[in-house]
């Protein structure tokens, strides 16, 4: 374990030092400034972590996947900074967001070129088999967007369905991490059933992420997790939770529920003060364990996590496959 | 000339067909919908022609270069889309914007997936090169952004230079244009020379092009044109025009202009009614003539056009190369 903090700190460094040297210029100052500041706000970097455990998981060196794993956590950003202004979101990880610091139109356009200095990045990658990282990588950027907009638009769906939710978080979290332990082993020569096992992996393990997310948003520790808890049910979203809680609740919790649901995704306007509000969020925290969708997030992510690991059985015994098994057991585990 | 016209017209079916056939998802229909309207929103297509005009100058096949001049031309597209949200642009081509019809969220996604779908077919071209396409084209994205950026600073900046002018239009127009000729050339096997002038071509066209632009604006008649004549000087926007007869200009003359500039991009509240704020487009357009930057402006886009197919003189005498001189002289006289 103590191995395992040592390495993940010193790739951690690798990307956040790249990061910081891959944007140079200074002027349009009105695109750099920002650009700069989202870059540098920090992050768990889970998605540049996982290409270059991917790509040493196969056999290469981690940092010949360092530029494509910078990529992809630029391409992150992007989904961040365009994501916050769609959701009005005025702050994050403890800072506030871009159009909120700035404006929305420099919000846009920050957005939009990080996608070009995130290709930018991509194509400094030495590999034979570039083309073929930059339509994984494309083909990623493609489905961000796809589920983002089914996001958008179950918030004023009334039925989003489990399966709806599954769709639209795997290609809006789970396809992003796919893209990245795909392209770490693609950068890393991996053979055909090494790669498949490893996008198998980081798709899997995706999916266990965002679940995880919705479930820490009404169980985490708020100091801890950087945000409100309970922001997801006040916004009406619907996660994994709401949506499965929905299906099971009778008589008055369901009324409860859809009262939630049919919000539209803009805040509860329960018309009682603040500390009435919150209670509410407690409710909805009770109907969520008594209908035992609390513990049935954590089965989901466990199995998820367990498939996860299968497909790493499959590579070769190693020092990076066993970071990898560390790191779904992080991720699993995390408060935040 | 009837040959230029036929062979630019049976190019033009061939980029408009393949664009219409390279998006054929329809859900999520929130993000799939606009972007079929966009895409079919017809244009010039100017930069595709391009590319496949230029393909052929050096002795590729137009259809090598197709996929790559549709991923121009739908990246351009993204441009317009987010250009037009941040302008608060309310109709594009005689019809509403994205971001009216549908909304901002709406047209920020659909943006961003144009540019994902702009890779995507790019990605499809068939050339030993396809690295350097894919880099080309990135610097492209890179360099638009950061004149859409420049373009937004000048709008609240009092003092634009010629020098800062002709900067941020070599970056906004000049720049994708440039790698429309650049890129047709790399793909149709060019020698270096041979690239480099096309590029020089492609840069100079398209500053011309922009130019033309801002005095279309003020000369062009309004049902060819498509748009009201003298938008920009309403919304005081910083064009050639303004900037350079603002540097001319004395005394009273100087002093309407600068209240223009000073107008920060809103549109001129004179207080007067509709008829007389026209008189105001009038009298501008009259300081234009007066200090001769109408004529100025004529020289320059000439000066410029007559330049870049200077370069064209270097490229083996062929039916492609005469196109492409047909296809400055229609830029140079276009109404539209």
């Amino acid at each position: 374990m103590a191995h395992f903090k040592e390495k993940y700190h010193t790739y951690k460094t690798l990307i956040e030092h790249r990061l910081a040297h891959c944007v140079t210029k200074s002027e349009p100052v009105s695109l750099y400034a920002p650009l700069k500041y989202i870059l540098s706000g920090g992050g768990k970097r889970i998605r540049p972590m996982l290409i270059l455990l991917s790509c040493e998981a196969v056999g290469g060196k981690a940092r010949q996947a360092l530029h494509a794993a910078v990529a992809i956590e630029i391409v992150h950003n992007f989904t961040l900074v365009h994501d916050d202004i769609m959701d009005h979101a005025a702050s994050r990880r403890g800072r506030p967001t871009v159009h909120i610091k700035w404006d929305e139109n420099v919000a846009i356009l920050v957005g939009d070129e990080l996608v070009a200095l995130a290709y930018r990045e991509l194509l400094k990658t030495q590999s034979p088999a570039i083309a073929r990282v930059v339509e994984i990588f494309t083909e990623g950027v493609v489905e961000v967007c796809e589920g983002q907009a089914y996001d958008k638009e179950f918030e004023t769906q009334k039925n989003v369905s489990l399966n709806d939710y599954l769709l639209m978080i795997g290609k809006k979290t789970g396809k992003l991490v796919a893209v990245a332990s795909e392209i770490g082993a693609v950068v890393g020569g991996g053979t055909a059933a090494e790669i498949r096992a490893l996008k198998s992996y980081g798709a899997l393990l995706g999916r266990a992420f965002q679940i995880q997310d919705d479930l820490l948003d009404v169980v985490a520790d708020e100091k801890e997790f950087g945000k409100t808890i309970g922001g997801d049910i006040t916004e009406g979203k619907k996660t994994f939770l709401l949506i499965e809680a929905y299906r099971r609740a009778r008589g008055a919790d369901k009324k409860l529920l859809r009262s939630i649901i049919m919000n539209h995704g803009a805040p509860l306007k329960t018309g009682k003060p603040q500390a009435q509000s919150t209670v509410c969020v407690a409710d909805v925290r009770e109907i969520y364990h008594r209908y035992g969708v609390i513990e049935e997030a954590r089965r989901l992510i466990t199995r998820d996590t367990v498939n996860a690991n299968r497909h790493l059985n499959m590579l070769k015994p190693s020092d990076a496959r066993a970071m990898l098994y560390g790191f779904s057991e992080l991720l699993l585990n995390r408060n935040y």
